[in-house]
This record gives structure tokens, sequence and C-alpha cells, in this order.
């Protein structure tokens, strides 16, 4: 199995507004540290799981809707607690679907860094197009 | 699947009494940054893996145990070596007993760095407990 | 001269309503990595440049009046925007005068990391007390 | 399962002259950072997954055939782009050669970090020798 | 005194084709993180040392000159040799006739990681230009 | 003025037998990451502040002196406490013994990163020896 990892980052605004969360049901903020991985079991016609700016880009295009924003009025998050781990899915969910016409890739799973003592992720298994018949 | 992470650190004195092990026969010591990965595949109804606060506490109690510590005269290490491994292992299944009531929670990774040339980590799947039905 | 750092973070939300400042106008949040270095010349009577407890308790202290708040509302940057470099700032401000009565130290830093990419950082002289004749 | 990371790095140049690659189609270069990560599902006699001085060997001997060198005029990848993920499997395979008579082993995971922002791994099952009948 | 570090990077091909290098004499490559950091006794009118977008986008455009180019044939360098001081010296050289317009700014370190284990750094002075009457 | 940074680590056991420096007076240990930072104000015949492998290789022969040990019985700590402040001293002072020949250099810092939080340098200003007559 190959996997590519690119790393971005945002800096939002959000609360956790139940008394679960302690002093974060007041209004604070994160920069949060975004990795994505894609995973595919053979490497494509370029020897690579996708290419670097690609991935880039696609993890920029999410999360510019994220960028500098207050996630308690983000529509996205409306009805929900953005808690990270809620972030990281909704991350990848969008990614995934920007990637669903790529073939061969396997799974896909993104990392949020929220400060040097804790982070969370969420792993996707893709839907298989193509490809992928070896394993590595 | 969904992960949780929490880090902090503890530093050690021991020693590998075993010519296979060199110049860490001797007695010597180490930081190391104890990282805890809780896995499961659907969040809580508080949307996250595991309250931070919670899993800082579950963890920082575990090695309350091996703060400023020498393991060659601890006795959960007597008659054994504490290599970096064995102390993952010991830190895991202390972690997994005290989360024993935590439904839905289902693999547990105990990673140590001892430099930043080399890390060594203990993974555990733990019993089902209820939750847990569906798969990210 | 010798110095000591340490390091801690706080999550805050805040805006910068200024035109200067693009879309860090909105409100938004961070993550701070605040690291702050004590300097003094020659070592104390226990060998340190302060106990480690103590700069650890002091930025702690510090701190506790940023974290998980919304600098916006925060009657410390009433009439001001709380740029990294402000909050430095701050920071190091209320840490002198936390500090105050300590003998021989002679400067602090205080490095605030917002995210992978930006820091910044404020750097005090600290009045004389008694000590550091000396210099490294 | 436990596992043991080691690291190491290399300095390399390489072109990837494919229109693909954009500007990664000129002649430049890249620090690698390298880790290695074997997996065992129980600990050797030791109570170690592999020496860290043994992992450690084994991976230099592996780099040293690429360090300082253009891989452009490398044999080893003639005819073929020398992608991140191309060079993991490269050091993967060979370290999987080189660790063939070691009982136990199951898994090895080659990263390899060309920036703070892209990294790029390779996981390839090992040969099943005795040990490992239990499972963490 | 107050700075701003921003950081970006550039891979690079090189040679240092002198005995004293030994295998670095070899054509090969480096990854360079390359952190700029901009110092003043004073914060400018909105609070700033400079503006983060400004601060990168100054980076950004004298490393552009930089990125994914073979040193060996660059203009820059021709009749020198590219090591990372000497590199570190044309970025800062670079930076500081960029900003030579502004106001305030006292002191400009430019520091290149080469890899895990080495960095270098070069410091300047930059003529005064108004502003900076105080000092923190 | 230009700087040169190489990094090395040790592993060491030590006490802080003193009632001021609580949990740690008993025996523990810790991983040392050791940075020392060379400065001179031009760079040498060769373009650099000193070879990295001359660095590296200086680092590496004064630390040899204290992997694997524990300080509470090493000949050079006997009758003081080998705090953080301590070693980065003991290391600082030993560094510049050891390059004593070398013309050009006039500042040594060493810092020693004992875990995530906390770490400390010392800082030593170095006999003129020819050379160093500008001034970056």
């Amino acid at each position: 199995m190959f996997t590519l990892t690119v790393r971005d980052h945002i800096m939002i605004a959000h609360s956790l507004p139940d008394p679960f969360f302690g002093p974060a049901q007041r209004l604070h903020g994160a920069t949060y540290e975004v990795e994505t991985t894609w995973a595919r079991p053979v490497l494509d016609e370029h020897g690579v799981v996708m290419d670097i700016g690609m991935a880039s880009g696609l993890l920029g295009q999410v999360l510019d809707g994220l960028r500098h924003r207050n996630l308690d009025e983000h529509p996205d998050f409306a009805g929900r607690l953005s808690t990270t781990e809620v972030i990281a899915q909704h991350v990848g969910e969008r990614l995934a679907a920007a990637a669903a016409g790529t073939e061969g890739l396997e799974r896909l799973t993104v990392t949020l860094r929220e400060n040097p003592d804790a982070w969370a992720s969420y792993t996707l298994e893709l839907p298989v197009l193509g490809g992928g018949s070896g394993r590595g």
C-alpha cells in the first residue's frame, strides 16, 4: 500500500455549547493543522498516489470554505457541534467527493492537530474505481 | 473510523542489563513523549471519540506511576526489561483497564518517542461494549 | 548568558477589524504555542535560571486569563487590536510583573507561534535586582 | 501489535521529466527524512521488535546507496521516475531483503518526508518466519 | 524588541566541488525550510512588525528565483559555492532590498534548515528609516 | 553575523537531590536534544561558519563522555547538581576548548531540550583569533 500526505492549516473560531466541554463551551478558536492522507494499493501511470499539486489543490479548495470563519455561524455546522472529529469528517467527505473521479484510490485519512498535545482523525474507505488490483 | 490522540511525557531512569543492548546496559534515562490514540467507528453522543480532558486525565493517571522514577526499582517491571516496547504495552494495558467502562471504543495505540530518531508503539484491540455498529 | 524556556498553549478567538488584515478582519481564532525564555548571566544558588515548575506556574497563571476566550471582548484588549505581537507584549509584561521580585534575571522573550508558518516574539529587558555581576 | 520506528535522512538531486510534474521537471533536489517502521505481533526474546541499533544499521546501509547522489544517474532508477513513492518502495524492498532472516516481523512501512507539507509512504507485508502466533 | 517570522521552503539541487566538503562535492540536493525574522523596536500603526501576508509575499518572491533549480547553473551563484550560509546571505540581501522602503525595521535574520540535524542563519542590520525611537 | 547549528542527542540518568527540585530529587532521566550554534561575523575561505562534519564531530566527541551515563556518578559533575543549565555549560566549555584553534568564531550557544515543554541554553563568547573584522 502507498500513501501520500499533504498538509495545510486553518484558523477558526467556534464554541462547544454543552456542559460536557467545560471551558470550551465559551467562544474560542484554534489553528488546525490539517493532514490528508490518500492511500492506493498500486501507483498510477506517473508513479505516484496523486500529484502533490492536485492533492494540495483539493485540500486548499475544501479548506477555503473554513478559513478565518466562525464555525458557530457556518451553515455546514448548523445544528451540530463543530468538534475536531466532526470537522475532520466534514473535510474528509468533501475531499472524497472532490476526488470522486480519480481511479485507484482506496482510503482517505484526515488528521486535524488542534494543539501540540491533541489531535483527531477520520478515515474513510473510498469506492473502488478501476486500478488497484495488486496490493503492496 | 475516528481517532483521538492526546500527548504527555515522562522522564525516567532505567538500564537494559543484557549484552544485546550494548551501551544501554548501563543505567541511563529517557524523556518519553507518550501519545495515546483511541479509535472508534462512530462518534459518541457529544460528537467525539472521547472528551480530550478525560483522555488526558486517564493518561496522566497512568503516567503518574512512572514520572521521575527509576524503572529498575519499579515493581511493575520487576523481573523484566523495561524496553520502550514493554513500557508502551504497560501503559496501553493500564489505559485499557481504566477506560474499560467506556462504550464504543475499538482500539488503542500507545506510542513512546524516546529520541528524535527512534520510537515504538503498542496497539491493543479493545473489547466491544455497545455502540460502534457502523464504520467510518 | 543562560536561558530557560518553558512552553504552554492557549486557544482563543479574535478578529482584526482593519482592512489592512484582509480575511483576518473576520472573527476567527488561533492556537498559540507560547514559549517564554528567561535569561540571566549567572545561575542562581540552585544552579538554574529559574525553577522549571516556577516558570511553568508563572506562565500558566498569565495564560489562564486568556484560555478559551474571545479577545474581542477581553478588557485587556479593549480599544486595541489583539495582533500576535500585541498578545506577546501583553504576556511578557504580565510575566515580568509576576517575577518582579526574582533577583538576577536580565531579559525575557515571549514567542507566540500561531501556525506552522508564522510566529512573533517580544523581548523585554528586566530591571536588574542584585546578582548578575558576571556574564557568560 | 508492536512497532519500532527509526529515522535517518538523505539529500539527493533528481528531476521528474514529465509535463505532469510541472516545475519539478527541472533538476532540483530534496532532503528526505526517512522513517522505517517494523511491526510484529509479539516481541522477541529481548522484549523488542528489533534492536534499535540493528534497525538503524539496516536503514543506514540501504540509504548509503542514495546519499548525496543524483538519482537521474543512479542505476536503480534507470528507466523510471524517482518519485517520492518510488523511492519509498525502493528503500522498503531493500530493507525487507536485508532483514529477510529475522523471525516474527510482519510488516514494514517506509515514510519519506520531502518538505514540511508533503510526505509519502510504502507498506509491505513481510513473509512470516516462525514466531508471531499471538496478536496484540 | 519585537520580531515576526514567516516560513516557506525550497527544493534545490547543487554540488560543493571542493574536497573540503567530502561527499557533498557530488551533485545532490536539499529541501531548505527558510525562516525569515524581521525585528523592530516599536510596532507600526497596525500593531505589527509587518503584515504576515506582506512578509510571506516578500519571501515567496525571493524564493521563486530558486525553487526547483540547480544552483550550479544559477547565475546568482556563478563563481562561488552555494553553501547553506551563502544561500542564507543571498536570501537576506534580496529581502532587505525588497523591504528597503519600510520604516522602522532594524534587523533581519534568515535561517535555512537543511536537514533535521543542521541549519544555518545570516543576520543583517537594516538601515534605520524613521520610527523606531523607543525600544522594547 | 552567520551561524551554523548542528544537533545530536544523549540519554542520561541523574537526580537533583535538593528539596527545591520536588519530584526531580528522585533518580530519573532525560533525553537531551543538544543543539550547538557557532557564530562568526564573516565566513571562512570555504564559505561556511564551520564544516558541518567538523561541527558534528566536535559535538559527538563531547557528548560521547555523557551518553548512556548516570551523571550522579560522573566525575565531571561531582559536588554539583547536573541541572540542564549546568550540563549546557559543561558541553559549551568543552566544545569551546575543542575548537580553540579555529579562527574567526565569535560565539557559541548550546541548547538542551529536555522535554517538549522545557529547554535551556548557555551562550559563551569565544576569544577572538584572527578573521572576523567585518560584521554581518
